[in-house]
């Protein structure tokens, strides 16, 4: 891509304009080329929107939810832009299709974006991912961006994590609660949502969750509210809605929590452009081929070549040429 | 730890003193000093276990399942090692220990080992170390290592695929089978299980699987059988232990598939080490420190960052690098 088309896409997403929004953020997606310089012209622009992640176990309808928010946030004079974290599965084409039609209400709305995102492969990514979008999002003029995930693996709990604050959805008749605990998705909960609540047991759901936050929050004064909603009708959408705004003033130590944040990201930048290079590399040298036939024919094995292949990582040599190339970045060292 | 120390706990696990493999595992797990020159020692005696992955969502009774089927391999004369994948969560501590407790019936089996494992952070390693624990069973003389995980995130998703057969196992009465397939585990199913099949629904849910495959494996010879269980009375497991020993001879196409295992571990190993080492080194400099300050002052973003940092990751230099590396281990370019 010419860097041209990038100052286009660039100041059409700056200036508002829908279609360069969708380009920007299917090539920035796609790791075009030229994608980060692209949003290092974006970044002033950035840090405005609220990033809201949605998580929780299948079938307790989430997207509902977030179709409820999203409309009822609409309504409140935000705007919203909503990612949708699916799993990249060849059976789920029609699962996702009926997501995306439940959404239809929503998705005729001007003032709400919605874009959906394919887990990624092996080498992560997914977690930047969401980041970039949502700060295009954000640079676009979004109020509010609310990410959903479909599943509540680790993958889609880091994506959440980086929101400024996160919702994690229940309902009643799913199991033992204790099952629920499994996921190690309750205590990133900003929020708890019990869903479906016009459904018997839902009292039961909240009273557990209560419980096990009376136990684990000991001598905390900042415990995390419980709002019961049943989406379907929009009943306690708006109590969510108010909860939610506080909890996005109130709800985290600002500072400690970007420092994590920024530190997750610079991490997680250099760990994809490296891995990213390096198979670029060995795909067109086929040093990888020949690396996988040398264990398969027990010449070597994985654990060897890897320790030969990394030989200059002691902390001294990857000191010095971090401060060479920061110091041009951020400045000399006193800075 | 001491070189020595190292080589008393390698001969240890080779003739098979189970102590010795607890402290192994533990270290190797911590990534204590020179883990990877005893796995390399390791490596050579390994290759003739059978891995065997679980996989499927909460409540879907997979420990009581993991518990059946190893007394049962058991009964046969088999050697087991069974690894609990676990997400690490602080609230999940009893959700646990009740699993464990259930397990206690195969816990006095001396045939059987069982080991826990939480889910890592961010930086990644599960899928590595379920390999490496999974390699150290091996080594010990386990003939089959079953792999249970308790969530269907990605993660575990990868973890279950380094398998050599996988098991997805479903219940009846879990929202409205689309649900499931969510999550995106069906695909990578060598076995469908449906478990708690003493439940209403049970036949609805294999015939749900069933019309899946029909439609998403049309032309394949080899479509994936489904086997009803009820793992706590244990009827079916027999059935279930006959079809999995069938899968594990004839299930996948061997050498497509060991390629692509051995790859995906050296590119693993490579990811791990040089994230280590560049946290360990930015801790030590305070580099990091200084990166995120920068950019939470506005001097820089992200992505100048880490483009200044990673200067020379080209094709050519990267390449030069690995050809130098790899002909020390594999052998000149010729081999």
């Amino acid at each position: 891509m010419k860097v041209n088309d990038w100052d286009k896409l660039v100041s059409g997403v700056k200036a508002g304009d829908v279609r360069s929004l969708s380009r920007m953020i299917t090539r920035v997606e796609n790791r075009a080329d030229g994608w980060k310089k692209a949003m290092q012209q974006l970044y002033s622009g950035t840090g405005r929107a609220k990033v809201v992640g949605i998580t929780g176990s299948p079938g307790a309808g989430k997207s509902t939810l977030v179709n409820a928010l999203a409309s009822e946030l609409s309504k409140r004079g935000k705007t919203v832009g909503i990612i949708a974290v699916d799993p990249s599965s060849p059976f789920s084409g029609g699962a996702l299709l009926g997501d995306r039609l439940r959404m239809a209400e929503v998705a005729v709305n001007p003032d709400i974006f919605i874009r959906s995102m394919a887990t990624r492969g092996a080498l992560g990514g997914l977690c930047q991912g969401a980041r970039d979008v949502a700060r295009i999002l954000d640079a676009f003029g979004k109020d509010i961006v609310l990410i959903e995930t479909v599943g509540v693996g680790q993958d889609e709990i880091e994506v959440v994590k980086t929101a400024d604050c996160v919702l994690v959805v229940c309902v009643p008749g799913q199991g033992d609660g204790i099952q629920a605990l499994k996921a190690g998705i309750m205590e990133i909960a900003d929020i708890y949502v019990v869903n479906k609540a016009d459904r018997p047991g839902a009292d039961e759901v909240v009273a557990d969750i209560e419980g096990m936050l009376s136990i684990a929050d000991q001598g905390k004064l900042d415990t995390a509210p419980v709002v019961k909603t049943s989406a379907a009708t929009g009943e306690g959408v708006e109590s969510l809605c108010n909860t939610l705004f506080e909890r996005l003033v109130h709800a985290r130590n600002k500072e400690q929590w970007l420092d994590k944040r920024v530190r997750e990201e610079i991490l997680s930048l250099v760990e994809t452009q490296i891995m990213e290079s390096l198979l670029c590399a060995w795909q067109e040298s086929g040093a990888l081929n020949k690396m996988v036939e040398a264990v398969l024919n027990k010449k070597a094995d994985p654990y060897s070549l890897v320790d030969a292949l990394l030989p200059d990582l002691s902390k001294e040599a990857l000191n010095r040429q971090t401060a060479k190339a920061t110091k041009t970045i951020i400045g000399p060292e006193n800075s």
